[in-house]
């Protein structure tokens, strides 16, 4: 048995764990999720039913991960020698990028997205703000440092990465020049090139099967 | 010089970091901020202005942490010896439920206060799902365990817990037998009252100002 079982659908959140999986080198089974029929170990180990979900079968215990976010940063933390954890002058970067990403940058894409408008006097109600603020920030950050925690890549920019790397896909952040060259970084990995060679081939048996 | 510099106010998400830092034992300077008269140490920390922000001066550098999520995390990976870290059988509860709180929970409790609907044919594009979904996926994990991790209290309670209380406090979660025997769990902490009684005073200090 793996180390890890991965529920995943190619045309999902997935697409970041699974490049997180490979990043890390772990060693995992992947599970595909078809929307309408969602595999009874998914939702035993997710009531969400979301995907993705990972277990990780620990000695005599199955850990359950969900979020994207947290699959990232956990597979990092279970393969330090991967060396995609942040090191002590690292480590507020890399956890401030990641809960921002995972918080107001996907807060306010998808209000965005879904056309929901923050009134003036509940703007404080909104941790995120505004979008205009959110994506400013981001893009201050990104057009200063190569990657999240500097001048190195880590786990951060897998998630923070495909935030940008799908916000500018989906038309849903702007085409800025900060967020083009880190995308170019990002896509420059040999990782990202593999989880997106592999989701293509599983969504073309997903469609044709 | 203290070691960190904690912006913050304590009738916003600043309450919660208050809590983190003294269940950290954190050695730490407070700076109030008024929301109209941003000090500019704050702003150029964090341009979105927000509280709370944490500046941790660190040898020759100063790391900013902002979300509150992220400063709880980042205060018990610089306080090793306080135990709130996860170990490894409770790092994946550990992560899991605390970017769940981040993400999901506060996205669909804004959404909810808002007065915001999903679109049946948008949900996908919702990370956080539903509302209803959101809810009684963090009630089911906290009717079965005393804590985030388990049976032992750990950062990520700090933060869910926050959650929790507050959620209760405002309405915006519902009244639930197993979100209000978690919050007298989490009540039940000295750090929790020492925050509560710390922010008291800072809020009549600031009102009488």
């Amino acid at each position: 048995m793996a180390q890890f079982t991965f529920y995943h659908n190619p045309m999902s959140r997935g697409a970041i764990a699974h490049w997180a999986l490979i990043e890390a080198g772990a060693d995992f089974e992947t599970v595909l999720v078809e929307w309408g029929a969602k595999p009874a170990g998914l939702t035993k180990a997710n009531p969400m039913g979301k995907v993705p979900t990972l277990v990780h079968h620990h000695g005599d215990h199955d850990h359950v991960v969900t979020e994207a976010a947290a699959i990232c940063h956990y597979l990092a933390h279970t393969h330090p020698d991967s060396g995609l954890l942040p090191n002590d002058h690292e480590a507020a970067s890399y956890f401030r990028w990641l809960f921002f990403a995972a918080g107001p940058v996907e807060a306010a894409v998808t209000a965005k997205a879904m056309g929901w408008e923050v009134d003036e006097e509940k703007r404080a109600m909104a941790g995120f703000g505004t979008y205009d603020l959110v994506v400013d920030t981001l893009d201050e950050w990104l057009s200063d440092h190569d990657f999240v925690c500097g001048d190195r890549f880590t786990m951060a920019d897998v998630y923070v990465g495909s935030q940008v790397d799908w916000g500018l896909m989906f038309g849903s952040i702007p085409e800025r020049d900060g967020f083009k060259a880190y995308q170019q970084r990002i896509q420059a990995r040999a990782a990202y090139k593999a989880a997106r060679a592999a989701d293509a081939k599983l969504h073309a048996e997903m469609t044709n099967g």
